[in-house]
């Protein structure tokens, strides 16, 4: 009876749009009015390797993520859980969207564990944590209470540790344990219009990819770098239980709700 | 039917244990410990003023309190509503504590207004937030649940701002607010003991302040400078609903709770 769920609108942003004033502003207020039930989660952006510079902290960056020694920890939850997740908050009650922020630590919403050296790569990632847990039933109540959730990327590992985690992944986690409940509807949204079969055309939007035509498109090298995360964390989200993923762009955030616009990433 | 709605703890914690890794901690796991419904608001401490000067933005204070401008919002943001939330929310949820953090913003817990200038005083604090409402609805949802709310000192203005709010006033306000639903035993946490006959003296703990004993601990200079806005926000909470207020020390929460240490606040 898969079809007898609520909708859930479960959307991702970036560090793209949350560095944006303007463009944070006017996707905010897209999503504010989404009439199913929805939940946000954001990411990090360049404020908190700004803020590091300010204060002097050296950032470690390897494979493109950051180390999070105990200083940067500092720096990231400061921004991700106070500045940027407050501002969102702050924005979308503006457009009567009731808006609550929370960290993985706030009624234990997402629990990790630090990430070991060596379990995933050979480098020491710091206080980054490989999500454990969700509280399905938290946010069932806080959703049917009319809440919108926003998450920020920091959780926690019930031991009075605060971790910084992948806002992809913890999207993805969120898409697992909430499909049980919901029909699960997942938009990541970036940069471009969606997976592009030349990146320097925002036209060539691919309109679907399932694994057979992923398997073909990194063969032939259309897909690379940043996007294989991202594709890779789409099918797992899907596979996790997810009812639909889509990626696209924040613009296009109402056209891509009634399938108009990004890539749908499908079963196949 | 006074007696018939459930005991609520209302308790406030100040820079001076925020400040403090250890006491803080310390604090943390006996407010843990209490097995009725509670409810925590934190004020903010040094750390907001020490990130501002590393971060070169002056700080102006005007009769005690920091004004406001947009830079040190930011600050205050990050600090209060960030790093000292979090880290309280993850040092609770390792006492087995089900703390959420929460903004004024989060689910609209407390609404504002921005300080008119000349309003309270000839001067203009900037973002500094006047409480105009509590949503008591969603507090009962969250302690129904079995969740302890934590409150930081930022509160919004349903338009996108976001406002820095003194937690005294917070707290008197939520008192005034849960009333009518919860027996509030309010407990104000300070530097000291309790109100003390002698300023030099720990063992002079006033046990009892009626609103005529108050009086006359002014005209006499026993009470003066920052005991006074404490004292009547005391009693404002007491005349709001609370049925107890207690002002006493973080160390010793436990005996104040069975009513052994602290000053009473009673209406004599």
């Amino acid at each position: 009876m898969a079809d007898s769920k609520p909708i859930l609108y479960l959307v991702k942003i970036g560090g793209n749009i949350v560095d944006d004033e303007k463009k944070l502003h006017d996707f905010l207020a897209d999503f504010a009015q989404i009439k199913n039930m929805k939940l946000l989660v954001h990411g990090g952006g360049k404020l908190a390797t700004r803020m590091a510079q300010q204060l002097n902290i050296p950032q470690t960056m390897v494979d493109g993520r950051r180390i999070t020694d105990a200083e940067t920890l500092k720096v990231v939850t400061m921004v991700y859980a106070g500045y940027i997740n407050k501002n969102i908050v702050a924005q979308l009650q503006a457009g009567d969207c009731n808006a609550l922020g929370l960290s993985g630590a706030d009624g234990n919403i997402v629990q990790a564990h630090k990430r070991i050296a060596g379990a995933v790569s050979q480098h020491d990632y710091g206080f980054a944590g490989d999500v454990d847990a969700v509280n399905v039933g938290l946010l069932q109540t806080l959703l049917q209470s009319e809440i919108t959730p926003v998450l920020c990327p920091i959780t926690h590992d019930k031991k009075g540790q605060l971790l910084n985690t992948n806002a992809d992944t913890i999207t993805k986690e969120l898409a697992g344990a909430l499909s049980d409940s919901f029909q699960v509807q997942l938009i990541y949204l970036f940069e471009k219009a969606g997976v592009l079969s030349d990146a320097e055309d925002e036209n060539s939007v691919i309109e679907e990819i399932t694994p057979a035509s992923y398997k073909e498109l990194k063969e032939k090298n259309i897909v690379f770098a940043g996007m294989i995360p991202k594709i890779d964390n789409a099918f797992a989200a899907l596979s996790a239980g997810a009812a639909v993923v889509t990626i696209g762009k924040a613009e296009d955030l109402k056209q891509i709700i009634v399938g108009e616009k990004g890539t749908r990433i499908v079963a196949g």
